[in-house]
């Protein structure tokens, strides 16, 4: 059950263990319990694909344990351009360090790293498909504020098709069989295999198209952005973009102790005037992503 | 009076006194009195706009001193790329630092960060706005030959209409009631509403086109570019750029105890081989940007 | 002899006595004997053309043994892009550390760094000329297979023409009078010149078109890529790109104690299940990249 020596590919690869574990430590992570415990570690960061947040993130994590960095975002910086494979430049990489941190755009591409690597590897998201650490960084923000997930009423917001934040963060509250609400434009709803097995895991799950139809009080809202891409008609867009975009008035009409959560980087679905208010929490999410992290590569590399 | 806390966005913010506490503790810096005083410090160097010279100074200036460092070079590794705000940006990386260092093309930029940032900000260049690490570097140099500046008789050389580096050095330097020669082609003379600033501040101001117009000696003749994008006409260029293009034989005629300076690039307007001129400090400038730097990150942070 | 305070330009300036000491001193590093010995040295990796192995590589070697480093990787993020100088360039940053590692597409820039620099420069790639820790690295690998060169018998086979490894490595073995077989096609042989020097230095060589040309066993196969683009006529690529490709039918036609080298990045020239055959060590090879570079920067900066 111990996470040392594995690779963070998919939440759907844990026990419900161990996020538990995860949680826990970071907690302990971040009250300071822990110190240094990356000495001596080089991890690579591994960004074929751009993005500052969770590189930054990662990259401050393991520094402010003591590990070494090298790596590189943006796939102009690799042999891949000679035509290297994806393979041969994770066995090359796998001698340099003790720990991968990937980003890659295709999916899958983070199971078959892990597959021909030498040492662990994390995914630090795959195309459309995983991003663990998102997830537990999510689940442990929620923790925070809800000591008892199963107890917990959590609506989803924006893209749910496309979203694999809300994906795994959905799939992983399911373990625990909290309330699901799921509330999207109908080009945007999720995909049904996936609310088929939030129910198969004993959660109470409910699609709407609009926030108003929720009746009774809930505790997390968790916004995602509606990407002006996915629809043909513009019109169509605009139409739809307005009732998913979050508001100081749309806050208080939710009750006073609704919690706004989002993954960034957010373009317009929340108001930059509800930043101040108690209820949005999507900055201190942000941040926990390093005790998270943290954790988590204390506990892959078993100095934790 | 302390730095303690402050963001680094413009020269004017800085009383006199403070200008005196960076060029002192700089020295002490530079004497080795101060150890690893950036230890257990995390600074980000996000350089939204590439710039190798200042960001590989900031970065071994904070290594030196023990701290860590994360950041970017060039936006095309951010989350602006995905419609991400400035703000949003700042906010998020403020959770993953102690301290941030940010060059970006915008005007204001730096002064907007630090209004949202919960860490310090320095201010690495906004646009053709500020720099203000560059001018403390530039006074401690010019400290490090002569220690009264209200006796001081200083010519600036060049573009003295789009160069913030001159301009914050003038303004500065007016502090201290310096003499101040400004030597420009006519299109490219410094605003004037900045030449009444130095003025008003007490300094003697000279504006004329050509060196050979100074008919005193003088102590420091400091060189930028003229760029040729400047001048609709080349020819108009051609004509103008000779004249501005510093020689040993132009050294030779200012006298032996002249100082160069320039806070490079260079690309022709001052020849390699007075390089190798004892005048020439051009380069003991660029290379006093790592106690500099280290000074103002210790002073700002508390832990020098 | 010492290499303290030596550039790293060309394998040219060795002495086959540095070859011996970096080949020692790179095995006790690798067994542990030195710890730590770059501790307080900061060192910059300016990559202006990129190349993730070689830069990974150094950088995890400098970091594991304590160094700083700050660099970039692609001319964009330079002030080259200004009109600065390489020369210009190098002398700043020789302010701001202590060692220097270059990559740079121009044949000779190495050189010319370490001529204007006032740190050590040590080549990690100057266009088609030389790489001399990648020479250094592949006598580590076969040492630790091979105690006497004089009696080994090494086949190079591709690209002979273009290709710097080969011509370093094969100059290298050439000074203890390893016997070498050179097989390419006929476009791609290696220049007469070279051919003539390693013969002057009183290695045995033979020239043919053909593995199958061997008659008798030899010790290693040192494989490289052939670049279609070499070949005007895409027919006469694909005659010959078959004939120069590895696979495991080759392997055992060469006798069970063949060792197979290659540089990387490799394209399609080895077959992939190759890899887990005793006989391919290349990925060892580039792992021996770390204890080897580490060799070299502590004996270059005299800290080993």
């Amino acid at each position: 059950m111990s996470l040392k020596g594995m690779s963070i590919i998919s939440i759907r690869d844990m026990e419900k263990e161990h996020l538990e574990e995860v949680i826990r430590v970071a907690g302990e992570v971040k009250r300071g319990k822990h110190k240094n415990f990356l000495k001596g570690k080089v991890i690579s960061t591994l960004f074929f694909e751009p993005s500052t947040r969770t590189r930054l993130s990662f990259e401050s994590a393991a520094k402010q344990m003591g590990a070494e960095v090298i790596g590189f975002a943006g796939s102009d910086y690799t042999s891949v351009k000679k035509g290297e494979s994806l393979g041969d430049t994770i066995k090359t990489v796998s001698g340099y360090c003790d720990l991968i941190v990937m980003r890659h755009h295709l999916e899958g591409s983070a199971r078959y790293a892990s597959e021909v690597a030498s040492v662990p590897v994390i995914n630090a998201g795959d195309g459309a498909n995983q991003h663990p650490t998102q997830t537990f960084l999510d689940l442990f923000t929620i923790r925070e504020y809800f000591q008892d997930f199963s107890s917990l009423k959590v609506a989803f917001l924006g893209d749910l098709k496309y979203g694999r934040t809300v994906h795994s963060l959905a799939y992983a509250l399911s373990l625990y069989k909290t309330t699901i609400w799921l509330i999207s434009p109908d080009l945007l709803r999720m995909p049904q295999f996936l609310v088929e097995e939030l129910r198969a895991n004993g959660s109470s799950v409910r699609e709407i198209d609009n926030l108003e139809q929720i009746q009774e009080t809930f505790d997390i809202l968790y916004v995602t952005r509606i990407q002006r891409e996915r629809f043909g008609d513009p019109q169509e867009y605009m139409k739809v973009a307005g009732s998913y975009r979050i508001t100081r008035g749309v806050i208080e009409s939710l009750g006073k102790n609704i919690k706004i959560m989002h993954p960034l980087p957010r373009v317009d679905e929340i108001d930059f005037d509800v930043d101040t208010m108690d209820n949005a929490i999507y900055f201190k999410q942000a941040h926990n992503g390093i005790p998270v992290r943290q954790a988590i590569l204390g506990l892959v590399l078993g100095t934790i």
